[in-house]
């Protein structure tokens, strides 16, 4: 098993707060949405998203969420590249909170962002 | 009807990344969660919560929360205090979304944050 590092700068004991210590800076979650949307991603596959993450703040993310078990590596012989990343169970288990999300969005947000699309 | 300035910064027409937009820098969530607890808050009950908001983001984030009409001042005969905020049906949409994010961090992040409180 591999050796982990524990996420320091837990905020309270709320659960709520502690989840957005890991995913509240919105960047960590985009990267969720597009493992979700695309099962599989790499490193330069993240970057072509319309939101245009930076790069050092993408390996910091990814890395972030491989230490608390919530991407992982896609085994190289599975891989079309290298450095493919997906989600383990934790993340997938994130995906009925991305999609609430995205439904409130499109219902109370889409008179502020008339070009917003709908939730698929 | 008051008005409502418009959000100029929308990354993409993604919903999950609009919500982001909006919800994604911890602080306004924290926000968001303390009025669906408390109902009604004031300035400096806000500021008193553990994970010590600044003032000044504070500023920001209900100028911004009330702009989208998420937040709203509750009515002065109503606040036992004066400039006390609740949330408009818009907010309230939101708890589902903050409720699987708690069971969420009670579930997968308890392992690298053994205080974390379970999910009210």
């Amino acid at each position: 098993m591999k050796e982990r590092s524990a996420q320091s700068t837990w905020r309270s004991v709320c659960p709520i707060s502690s989840g957005l210590d890991i995913l509240g800076d919105r960047w960590s979650l985009l990267i969720i949405r597009d493992l979700i949307e695309h099962t599989t991603r790499t490193y330069s596959q993240f970057t072509e998203a319309p939101e245009k993450i930076s790069t050092n703040i993408l390996a910091d993310r990814l890395r972030l969420l491989s230490d608390l078990g919530i991407i992982e590596h896609v085994e190289p012989d599975k891989a079309l590249r290298n450095n493919a990343y997906q989600l383990t169970t934790s993340g997938k288990a994130l995906k009925p909170v991305l999609l609430s999300l995205g439904r409130w969005s499109h219902t109370y947000l889409s008179e502020y962002h008339p070009t917003m699309r709908s939730i698929d």
